[in-house]
């Protein structure tokens, strides 16, 4: 049915381990690489199946650690080689999405990104595909645009965008300027918003030209751009890719790309934003994972994990199982267990924040290898 | 500094699996081969090590199944083998210890025999002695005899006995014969319990001469009498013993020695009880045993397991480690984790009372592998 969107192209960074789903996620085992959601499929896998019919299976990309790259290709087996852009380590979004436009721009200066995340949930694939078909069509315009999701509930967890002054696009239904992004809500804040049909979430999802991006990040970093652009010329030639990536990208600032493009984009009033009306969560923590797979029914006890063998009297929240040992809850109410061979955690929704912590804490006290 | 005690043979039933201290407590690893306490010995040596100043090595009997002689015997390395009484199968209290009583009667017939539990915790290992040698005294004159505990605190979870008119026994400081005994109180009424001092924890110690405990069965169970008497005529006969078991133990009445000893006595005015004023304990479940290793810090953790390695973020409770899992537990109160190989449990204390409904369920659903 849907045809592939002239001019664009798909980029995933899959980056982030996930701390917060520790030890579900793990440096070797990062969010991306694992099935969230019961589909059977990674939360990558599920991201490439919502872009491929936008794009067509030759016109996405992965940015990825080196350590990651059988695992992404295990995942995606129609991916081709061109379109795995290897980090040799972690340099955060900016340079993560701004290599694949720098790349993708030179083979093909009048080049659309769309840049996705490879760990998040999405649920409505036809509202998705609307949202980025008008949001490629503000972005031929010359705008850096985002998808803003129309918010379900006041959420406490999530950034929001302010919609601005609206913005008559050929093709596209739905679009506005961003007047401002807005830091997690507190409670009564967060009420307000979604009272208000101006404020919507922030999913990190950002369409535009190779070209826009570029020069947006030109405008804000300089030498990040520079570095980008010696990494593009290098890339495909087999000789000199090696060399500069191991020349350059350790040298590239760590930033993420809302502070380098969007905030800036949106103070010149060149960031646009669609509104996505479908079901969307970054699964940040376990309270949030809990939340997805009881499918809104409070006193259910969510499972994940393909052996699960869960006894449960009176409890509820979530268990993942990951060994093959039975696991008896009683009365436990709102509880998050996480069973892995070498590694378990038990907390509640409420304090699924504090997972983080404990990363930490295992990284100095010398038990990297739990992580 | 202490001496053995005339005529006195401690007898350790040594029997109950301990279902609701599961995936602790297995068919294969009952109670009493755990240490429960931190001690460093199982619950039945540390039994052996509070009976021995009382009886000398040689005047302790143990009773249990046969598929614990092994364990047993590695906890008990000075037990004799004569000492060493092995049930076919579980047919309760009045049956093991009826037996004990029958066979050592027979090799002397003046024994006076005394029966602890080999899974309780006691601390005040002075004053039990001094309760168990005032108790023999009072067995002496053909009593059966009890210690009732003096309750630190008004508990629910144990029986009680109603203390009667003061006995005078030489050598006994504090004897009464026992008015009643009385069931688990609630807790308005344990609290008038502990305000009146004549209300004891009933700890299912009996202290009697095997003739009079034997005389008791015989009154009120003239076939358990019977299959007993018949048992320790075949018992140190080597080619008797094996064929009589065999015979004669599957038909003995499952029955508890409250039923056919203790309150049948208390009834004709022949149980007398002496107080005893030690620590005492029989760690029923998980909230029990929480409490026994938190040494009334109530926002402790407490931890068993010699390799537990835990991470703790404002949690309390109990945790037992029998893997070598990293274990990070964040912000949950009042929980019991249970760590195992093959098993895993998750509760809070005040459900702990439940996980004897989880061993119900698994016997139920044909995973009896992990019980």
């Amino acid at each position: 049915m849907s045809q592939p969107i002239p001019n664009f192209y798909a980029v995933i960074p899959a980056g982030g381990v996930g701390s917060r789903l520790w030890p579900l996620s793990r440096a070797d085992a990062p969010k991306f690489l694992h099935d969230l959601t019961g589909s059977g499929h990674s939360l990558l896998r599920d991201t490439w199946d919502r872009l491929e019919p936008l794009t067509g299976p030759d016109r996405i990309a992965v940015v990825t650690g080196r350590a990651h790259r059988a695992a992404v290709e295990e995942q995606l087996p129609d991916i081709a080689d061109l379109n795995v852009f290897l980090e040799s380590e972690p340099r955060d979004s900016a340079a993560a999405i701004g290599l694949a436009a720098a790349i993708l721009h030179r083979r093909e200066p009048d080049v659309i990104i769309g840049s996705f995340a490879a760990d998040h949930v999405i649920r409505g694939t036809r509202v998705f595909e609307f949202a980025v078909r008008d949001a490629v069509e503000v972005a031929r315009e010359g705008y850096v645009c985002t998808i803003g999701i129309a918010p379900s509930e006041p959420a406490v967890g999530f950034g929001y965008i302010k919609r601005g002054s609206e913005l008559i696009v050929d093709g596209a239904r739905d679009a506005s300027l961003v007047e401002r992004f807005v830091e997690k809500p507190d409670l009564e804040t967060a009420k307000r918003y979604v009272a208000d049909r101006d404020y919507l979430w922030n999913a990190g999802m950002f369409i535009s030209r190779a070209d826009v991006l570029l020069a947006e990040i030109e405008a804000s970093n300089p030498s990040l751009h520079a570095g980008l652009i010696a990494l593009a010329e290098a890339w495909d030639d087999r000789d000199l890719r090696g060399p500069a990536v191991d020349r350059i990208w350790p040298t590239l600032p760590k930033i993420a790309i809302d502070y380098v493009v969007a905030e800036p984009a949106a103070e010149r009033g060149r960031l646009a934003v669609v509104p996505g009306h479908f079901d969307w969560d970054d699964v940040g923590d376990f309270a949030s994972l809990a939340k997805l797979n009881s499918h809104g029914r409070k006193n259910d006890l969510a499972i994940l994990g393909e052996n699960a063998r869960i006894l449960s009297d009176a409890a509820s929240g979530i268990v993942v199982s990951h060994t093959n040992r039975v696991i008896s809850l009683i009365g436990v109410k709102d509880i998050v267990v996480v069973d892995t061979p070498d590694a378990l955690l038990v907390t509640t929704s409420e304090h699924a924040q504090r997972v983080k912590g404990v990363v930490d804490a295992l990284k100095l006290t010398g038990r990297s290898d739990v992580l």
